[in-house]
């Protein structure tokens, strides 16, 4: 036998389940796109962070726990989930927090979609759902979006044929801002099919009308719902989310959850935003001022904002998606960052984040120019 | 049929090993004693910490990446990545970051141990590995210690007895703090078992003797090497780990791996304890003296101080695991945290962290306090 083959021989092989999942992001970072260009973006508003960051006490906090960053974050996460627990009215072991909600989507996905098994979302949703369930053999089943907003007898139809055992819904939506009533989100859980459980993203919640957000009953083992630092908190870079449900399904994530994953200086900085909520209306007011100008400036250029319960707008560029995709381009191409939704129908959009003035600036410049290019490209 | 049956019926179901798996954290961290005795420790020198902490210039940098909490990390940790590759004579591509060893540890068994496939390990390791292999289905061997150093003899035998996947070896060792030589390492590399992989965790390198850490050899798709921030750079409390090995094996983490699930303030961070190297050589003149000392408050209170390659000392107490145990809850009970070995015969041991001269302090004082405790308890 030649030596190349015994070598061959040798090499560990993946699991046929890792064998057969590519290699891929989710989605592409804006680094890489710089990097790419070589030239830094002048606006930032294509990954629904906050340009207004988080509270000054906030910041102030994360300076003075660079003192810990020797130490451990404690695993239990005692003093977070207690004042989480604390400020939605819940005991602490209805809340689990992990490192961004990216990572409790796989944790959820792990202990209820097993190979073969079914999940189901909207067509063009979160990708890092999809990645999740793919990655642990599980199957998507994908349901379009109707009248720009997440079809929820669609998806209910959908978990019925498949017999799935989760459904993604993000309320507020991401990429399109939309929002159900809080009254059709408890419809749909009443009409879950048996053993399907709801995973309600809630990562945009501080955003919402009042009425989109339905009351909390943590005693119902089919509801996980999941929300962030990352967004109204301005916290991103930090990497701390939460899911919040019944307790025995809570205790679930502790079987398989990365028990030292959180960052002590993370934690510290969770804690710290969570005692000043006054920062939340700050920026929600922010938000609201910003969206205003985003469909303003959209309107002003032909094109239709949707309406947003959310940190960013969603603009009809109303020719389908060969032109937002252009205007995507042509607007990166002016180091302006923005994004745009995956999957048809919402791919004849783009979708800007909240801004600051001087991103809106930036954005109200190119966004003409990059029209004009993109219908003579 | 009753209400209670129907809502029996409707409640999602956790996968048949989710709910086969017990929930535990692998080990108790110190915040949770600190709860239980409703005080703080004096001396926290248990978890292998760097009470040296990092360099200034690191905590300069995590203030002023404080700016930057708001964005999230690039996904590619392309600056961290690159770095770490120049400063290790490596590729790009050879190198993957992630939310620090526990993660990536977890991450190598998705990749390589299916259900019912066997990983072997030595009795009383790491035990965030075991968890993991546990979590994904796969079953444990673990071979006894042998000298208090990893069986190496005894890890390839029971590989070739149970057809293993993977190996963890921890060279330098946790919690026993001995090492093997690079010869013996090469020797075992040379007689893995066809299609078994070694898992290599370095944490404690930078500790080690220059004969104890084997050449990098990044053509051999048999070897992944874990190295962490969390211990000679001071910065357990930010969560960076990363591994190096050959690129189609690097490769496979992009297919699972939690993309932005690093801190941006973190990768700050470690990028810039890669560019203050002269911080490790001082951290390590420190630990040097401490292990000093540490040895020899264990002898001057009758104790044996094990030779060690890391930031801890492992110190026999003597008399058996009872009263090793009873020496750990009386320290602990003096406001001392320490550990021990999980497992005999390790567990006639306590294991000591380096501290600064005020831990130390703490720990001469309560030591023979505490052994006295101990004996007449």
């Amino acid at each position: 036998m030649s030596v190349l083959k015994i070598q061959a021989m040798k090499k560990p092989q993946e699991t046929a389940l890792a064998a057969s999942l590519p290699a891929s992001v989710p989605f592409v970072g804006p680094e890489t796109l710089e990097r790419q260009r070589n030239v830094s973006f002048e606006a930032r508003i294509g990954a629904n962070e906050s340009v207004f960051g988080p509270s000054p006490k906030v910041l102030e906090t994360i300076k003075a726990a660079s003192a810990e960053a020797w130490m451990y974050g404690d695993p239990e996460n005692y003093d977070l989930r207690h004042a989480l627990a604390q400020s939605l009215g819940l005991r602490p072991d209805e809340v689990v927090v992990g490192e961004g909600i990216d990572s409790l989507l796989g944790y959820l996905v792990r202990l209820y979609v097993g190979p073969g098994e079914h999940a189901v979302t909207s067509l063009g949703a979160y990708p890092t759902f999809n990645y999740h369930v793919t990655g642990y053999g599980g199957e998507v089943r994908a349901v379009p979006y109707a009248q720009d907003k997440e079809d929820i007898d669609g998806l209910l139809a959908a978990a019925r044929d498949t017999g799935a055992k989760m459904i993604y819904l993000a309320n507020p939506d991401n990429p399109m801002g939309s929002w159900h009533s809080a009254e059709i989100i408890e419809a749909m859980i009443a009409n879950l099919p048996a053993g399907c459980l709801l995973l309600l993203d809630e990562a945009y919640v501080e955003f919402a009308p009042r009425g989109a957000v339905p009351a909390i009953d943590m005693s119902d083992p089919r509801v996980v719902r999941m929300r962030t630092f990352s967004k109204a908190h301005g916290l991103a870079g930090m990497r701390v989310g939460y899911a919040i449900g019944e307790r025995t399904v809570i205790r679930g994530f502790e079987k398989i959850r990365n028990h030292f994953g959180m960052s002590r200086v993370s934690q510290a900085a969770a804690l710290a935003a969570l005692s000043d909520p006054g920062w939340v209306d700050v920026v929600r007011e922010k938000v609201e001022a910003s969206r205003a100008r985003i469909a303003a400036i959209a309107t002003a250029n032909g094109l239709t904002p949707l309406p947003s319960a959310t940190n960013f707008v969603t603009i009809d560029c109303g020719q389908g998606d060969a032109f937002a995709k252009a205007v995507l381009s042509e607007l990166v191409a002016r180091n302006v960052f923005v994004r745009m939704p995956f999957a048809a129908p919402g791919n004849r959009c783009i979708r800007v984040s909240a801004g600051a003035e001087a991103e809106l600036d930036v954005f109200e410049h190119a966004l003409p120019l990059a029209l004009d290019a993109a219908k003579n490209g």
